[in-house]
């Protein structure tokens, strides 16, 4: 058994074009040996956001602070805290903090297979 | 894209032997169609807890509220918001609500083939 304070593992900055002003922290992945998905939580600073992008693999969200958006091919959708999503393979989405004084945060998991 | 309020999710008992004053809403599964995995909250009463229990599946945990604690074949370790959890497959595990006023709840997502 793993136990971690998530204020306790590294964060690093999310380099991908599209990105801006977005951290993340890898809670668990192929280095805890975790067998079938990835746990991570997205940090955004006011006014940030994640690549508008899609992939072959799933997403499931649970928004932990701030005022958020979901934006996929039909458009911008707010979200918050008490929130979850479940993005699915190849669909394009982006999440947004849509805040300028107060930062944002979700937790998103991955297969394990794609998280590096 | 899913996105639902957790509130909104039927919560229904856990009605394992062993366990005590536990709900448990599937936030998403197979009926949602997640390809890899499934996301659930359990929601423990005051007092309430889960089985100790082994099984052929990993569990990642966030704890979400309350002054729980989680007990393994080491004893038993407090938890509270902030921490995740990685249970290993096959460890034997149990998760307790320590506090006899306030809730406690925590997300637990396993291999969707695992999800009713």
């Amino acid at each position: 058994m793993i136990i971690k304070k998530t204020s306790e593992v590294p964060a690093t900055p999310v380099q991908m074009d599209g990105a801006k002003d977005v951290n993340v922290r890898v809670l668990f992945g192929p280095k805890d040996g975790a067998p079938t998905f990835a746990m991570r939580i997205f940090e955004l600073a006011p006014g940030g956001f994640t690549p508008f992008h899609e992939h072959p693999f799933e997403h499931e969200v649970m928004i932990l602070q701030g005022d958020m958006a979901v934006v996929s091919h039909k458009g911008q959708t707010p979200v918050e805290p008490g929130q979850v999503l479940l993005v699915m393979p190849h669909e394009k989405h982006q999440f947004r903090n849509r805040s300028w004084d107060k930062p944002a945060s979700f937790l998103c998991l991955v297969p394990v297979a794609y998280q590096k």
